[in-house]
């Protein structure tokens, strides 16, 4: 199954250096989700060829205008497009009495539903799952009520052991079941048990999305061991009172938790404006944790 | 004195092939007057190079979101970025209580004023006005209250004819009072009329800004003559039945608008995300007012 992140916004409050505010587009296998929508993420899905067809679900992490203000020109941009299907829209409570009042002024009936699913966790909980994947909210701290994201596939089928299905002559009709782990009665009796016939499915994949946040060791427990966990480093170390002054994380803070939460990589992103050249953010990471890579728009990482 | 245009947003309501939504920056003499503000005019601002520090007003001309979406990220950034002096904001009923809605949830307590100046005329009136400028509403037909804005150039002093006022010896604490049109007493007695030591000043300039707007002769009265006008034409010919549908102007009917207001020069925009290539809209344009010029984003247009 393909499972990737395309970044469509890299960069922390302020738009600089042509870098736009928080944007994530996952892909898995063909479903879109999105992840914050800051200014200009529709006109970045065009120019990165992001197709929206399939975007069904939209998660916001928190109501700073650089993780949403794009929002309403993609719901309008649905509607001129003759969207129909429904688009959900997961995040805290206020969205919905905003899209409102600039509906209101704008005499715009929708031709598609919009179903809003307000996340007001002060604890990690499913917020939504389909058969492939499920998403946990995390629980962050920042200056407002912040919500990240955990995406993790369901634990796949059981891989068939096609030379054993030919040796024992089994039956197609059956396969479903086995991949599925049950075990083979065949017709004298006898019982093939399933692991005899089949491999472990490949480990579940996850994905965890966490801006904006102070350095917050509570989150660990949850992500330990995710494949990629993008992490926001807003300031360079040097800058860490000011971190702490705004609730964001350093590069050093941000790789600590990869490194604590032990994650099959890190990525960093939402960075300062102050910061024209980024080499020094990905160095301060990779000093603690090495397979580090810089947010880049337009780029997709394969989880 | 310096008086310009840059368009910042050329396209219509879904943007396109890299062409953004309404927004046009006006540069008087250093200060600046953003026209519309559509998603991603301020990544607009820095790609072209647009200094804010002298832009005070915002003018906005109705509430759909292709032509305000932007404003937001807008605040916001002027905020990080320390604005200490007032944005004025002059648009439709319904900007204070939009931007009030996202700030509420946002917890932000801007560092700076937003003075708001709600337009709900039926009828041109003067909406602006420094030393230098008057701004009118103009009054546009679409499917919601709509402005357009005729900024005009005050009159300018009379230009100083330097060989007469050494021929007369005048004093140089007397030239203000000559350039605002007095005569000068000599101390003989004898008067020099003004028109003796001075020439007329430069014709006012002018610029109209008429977005979003179905084809409406009532305004032509008030825009003729202007030195620039800026008037969507959303729709080739071809499609004036989704013009008249939709409550735009198609080419022609831009074009005939310029042509019987004797505009100095046409600029047209807000073109249909459905064409890519622009050159048949200018050439319908140009069958009919032949000094038509496209908006092309980036580009600044003398007034």
């Amino acid at each position: 199954m393909h499972f990737e992140v395309t970044i469509l916004g890299s960069n922390g409050a302020i738009p600089a250096y042509d870098r736009h505010p928080t944007s994530h587009f996952l892909n898995y296998n063909g479903d879109g989700f999105l992840l914050d929508c800051g200014e200009g993420t529709q006109i970045q899905m065009s120019r990165h060829n992001i197709k929206r067809g399939r975007l069904d679900h939209v998660f916001i992490t928190h109501l700073h205008g650089d993780h949403f203000f794009g929002m309403m020109g993609l719901i309008t941009s649905f509607n001129l497009n003759y969207r129909e299907h429904t688009l959900h829209i997961h995040g805290p409570l206020g969205i919905e009495e905003i899209v409102n009042a600039h509906f209101k002024y704008a005499q715009t009936q929708l031709k598609y539903p919009i179903e809003f699913h307000v996340i007001t966790d002060d604890r990690p909980r499913l917020v939504f799952e389909n058969n492939a994947l499920t998403v946990e909210s995390i629980i962050l701290k920042h200056r407002i009520p912040t919500t990240g994201f955990l995406f993790r596939e369901k634990t796949g089928m059981r891989k068939i052991l096609p030379e054993k299905i030919a040796l024992h002559q089994i039956p197609v009709q059956d396969i479903s079941r086995i991949k599925q782990g049950a075990d083979y009665t065949q017709s004298d009796g006898s019982v093939i048990a399933n692991k005899e016939m089949t491999a472990d499915p490949a480990p579940a994949r996850s994905y965890a999305f966490c801006t904006d946040t102070v350095y917050n060791e509570s989150i660990l427990d949850q992500i330990q061991g995710v494949s990629v966990l993008y992490h926001e480093a807003t300031f360079l170390n040097m800058h860490k009172d000011r971190a702490a002054e705004t609730l964001h994380s350093t590069t050093g803070e941000a790789a600590t938790i990869a490194s604590k939460a032990q994650v099959g990589k890190l990525i960093i992103g939402h960075y300062s404006a102050r910061y024209e050249d980024l080499a020094p953010m990905l160095a301060e990471c990779q000093e603690v944790f090495l397979n580090t890579e810089l947010a880049i728009e337009g780029k997709s990482y394969t989880i």
